[in-house]
């Protein structure tokens, strides 16, 4: 594959680079993860892959899996979903309950998560059972049906979800959720505990590299202008409080998760998917910013 | 030239479109511009130009000066700058001090008045006269040296600043800005005032679109990475609290001014500019927007 | 008694004064209330008291019971109490969670919703009975065994309690509060439905204008400095966001519900209870604070 | 005086107390003063006075003359006032701009610095020359007419005044203030350095605690009302930040000023002035408050 070279180039040279950054803390079973752990995974249109390091091992793709259930929302809502949700960036962090309240129970953006709780309140309207349903789909985009939830972390970010639940009390208040709230966090933090190793998760974004259509199944997943509009999203407010960043160094749609790993496509061209656990202070993984930093630089092609 | 058709067809649509917005009001001097005026050019890398409307006419940039002194801002400084300003979108409107106070005084981006502040204060350092060297770096970018400042808008804007005024002594408290807030103030309303009409305007952003390099005088502008991380700016912080908004229905970096003017690069193709005075609740031309919607809707093609 | 006269005069003069505000709509149970009904009545220490209007009538005290839970874990806990609750004016409304997020979970007073959650928090580790203890303790203060919850409106206030959950919730979350929610929030919607008329209300406040002491059973309810203390408290914050006016213009420390009743004390004097439906924009009883305003002019003493 | 004793127990069991604050450093005149000096003054109705310590040096009384100045405006524009500044405590910081673009250019209350740019700003259009009428203001009330302007502090704080300059300006562009921003700021910086000592301190405020009339001249100057609701003002607002703390601790009606100085009333009897210039965080004399909660601690006595 042509990005194999200059891939296995950024991988020997972030190798060593560990200690910069910090696992997850919130919850005990993310705490526990060696912060060493590090793979790339590419996939272009074509059928090609690469991937590189520890690329068997799983990681839960925690925020990443916002970007699954709003492509299942758009899918069926279309333009009606933001009536309950924005589209702009926050300018806060991703927990924030203060812009909620200036703005009167409506969250800013999808990928924040009071906006992620909105679109699984809308999948439960959707689906009779929304936790197979995301599995589902999940499944369907990577082409590989051993994908699963891991119990484990969902059940820890239960125990410590007193901020999701104040969050979604509050839009409740708003009248922004209509569904029993218990249900909504328990299928949020089931969302977020969805595992994957890079490969994987490469291949379920490809479908936003190819104008909503899985390149493997040449099964439509969303519409073009959905699919556009989606990498527009990730691209503004896929990375919390350091998306500007982001574009400005990486300049690819993107989504990260508190898991370490993040993912980023390049539109008509190709999907990529890196881990690492150690975050920076804003909860994304910093070796793997400068991963896609290094990578988009290398091969001279950005959006922009 | 190969989108003459694609836009006189969205001239004609949207020719008749007015009504729903209001002409800027904070200023004598803008609030009694004509609102039907309506002109839209677009520029292609290979020195193809279409122009249609009221192309003869000029109207203030305003907020696009901010582009320009960027640039300027950047070339000279790289990296260095973003030590006095952020690179994020702000979730406030263009004009707040609250985010301001949050950060300690560092503006949260260069396209909110107050970065805007920020970087005209480093042009204070970096040219004897910025007032000249503004005018002759947007005159080298479109290839017109028949570009002035409006003196009338100039000296009104002067009038009613306040709020800058606020936000510059505000920031000297923090040490963000150095010199004298009355001359920093004076540079900034003067860069608001340059008059360009769309093809002007078209010409001037091309060096965006061309990886930093002016393609009718083959001159650098900035460095190619700069142009790409401008693009990126633009696309997340460009037209002020609405960005997430025109990344998701245009998809393309672009900056707006309460002039009415909106201009648009799509990077290795072309710029367009469009100008409409009339403006939605978010300060930015509501035909305007449409317009570039239509366009890239039109031509299929976008960032994303 | 001594103020019969001048009661009675306010009494004449506001009975018509209805329509200007509206009775609390944020539940059924409150909505129905007929909105004329007005009652007062003052208690002094040497045992004389005198009501007029509607005194038969029961309403519930709602955020007046903030005053003796804050009373109930004062006695216990004294200034440990103000590790987990701040003794600042908010600035803010009543069930703001903005401060609460910048201020990392310690509420401002106890007096805002957030602050008299954890009051009640206390209560469940001081009081094996902590519904049952509240009671007790009104009963007691007042001289009347015959105090209860109102069910119905303790129910239709847990039914609508979202943004009450979302405070708890959250100050869990910054580990403000320890136990279990949903009975912090039982016991909170319970104390707010606590039924009195002007007469009991006034009575059991007259400990705070009598150094701590029941003048009725000479029982020591609070330490002198803590009934101080209260009274200060109430003075700065015992109105929501009106208190600063309610002290421009009363002049006493107060506490209001939106039940629509007020209560006021004159320390080493008398404690005047109010009641009237109609609440003005701060969730205030706008003839309420009109009568106590009246009542201070004519007598001529206030506090300054 | 009967205050003598306590006053010089608590001098002596404070005396010793330093080092456990900072003096302003916010301009070079405050941040050289010597931190050790302290002086108590106590001024009853009668006429008796009792001064210790540090009486013959003057210090600057900076915010202290936002009550000076409150009660000029108060007396000619009555209740007219109150369009332009509000009644509640802030719940921020003394120089905030927060909350001045959240409530749209009002200020909370006269004692924020907002505030007090407001009210001398309404000053400008009483007084042909409001720097002279400020001190004969507060030369009348102390009786003694060797009160002045300290220029050296006044001019520190001019070059220094970005923050005000800022708040002005910002109010300004809301339409709050009408005149001359540099002249506002120049009265502004004056009144706040005007130099006295603790005895003529107490001495002027003792009309706070005389309903609104000098004790020693017989002269009324406010209403009585106004007096009253200046004292309700102070006690909700006259320690920036810390008000409620303050009434809590010390419950008198009171007022603080950066150059280390406090003052309090207690109505109907006695006005007390300390001076020490050591800060706690919240910009108010640490030893200052120290003192004041001795005080009326040992004489029992407080409003409430």
């Amino acid at each position: 594959m042509v990005y194999e070279n200059v891939v296995t180039k950024i991988y020997e040279s972030l190798k060593q680079e560990t200690g910069k950054g910090r696992v997850a803390q919130y919850i005990p079973a993310l705490s526990k993860i060696d912060p060493n752990q590090y793979s790339i995974s590419v996939c272009d249109l074509e059928g090609g892959t690469f991937s590189i390091g520890d690329t068997d091992k799983r990681f839960t793709i925690q925020s990443i899996s916002k970007v699954f259930t709003l492509a299942m929302a758009s899918k069926h809502l279309g333009d009606k979903l933001w009536d309950s949700v924005g589209r702009e960036p926050s300018g806060t962090s991703f927990n924030s309950l203060i812009q909620l309240e200036q703005e009167r129970g409506i969250p800013r953006n999808p990928f924040i998560n009071a906006g992620a709780l909105v679109v699984t309140d809308k999948l439960m309207s959707l689906y009779n059972k929304p936790k197979k349903a995301i599995l589902e789909f999940v499944r369907e985009n990577c082409g590989d049906q051993d994908i699963y939830y891991n119990n484990e972390v969902a059940k820890s970010e239960l125990e410590f979800s007193y901020r999701n639940v104040a969050l979604a009390n509050f839009m409740k208040s708003f009248g922004t959720v209509e569904h029993n709230i218990e249900t909504i966090i328990d299928i949020y933090c089931n969302q977020c505990s969805i595992s994957m190793n890079t490969l994987t998760l490469a291949k379920s974004f490809l479908f936003l590299a190819n104008g909503g259509v899985n390149p493997a199944t040449e099964q439509r997943v969303v519409k073009s202008r959905t699919a556009k509009r989606m990498n527009a999203l990730m691209l503004t407010c896929g990375l919390y409080n350091e998306s500007g960043d982001f574009a400005y160094r990486v300049g690819l749609p993107g989504k990260s998760g508190v898991g370490g790993g993040i993912v980023a496509v390049l539109p008509g061209k190709l999907s990529i998917a890196v881990w690492s656990p150690e975050l920076n202070v804003n909860g994304n993984s910093y070796r793997g910013i400068d991963t896609l930093e290094q990578f988009t630089t290398e091969i001279g092609i950005s959006v922009f």
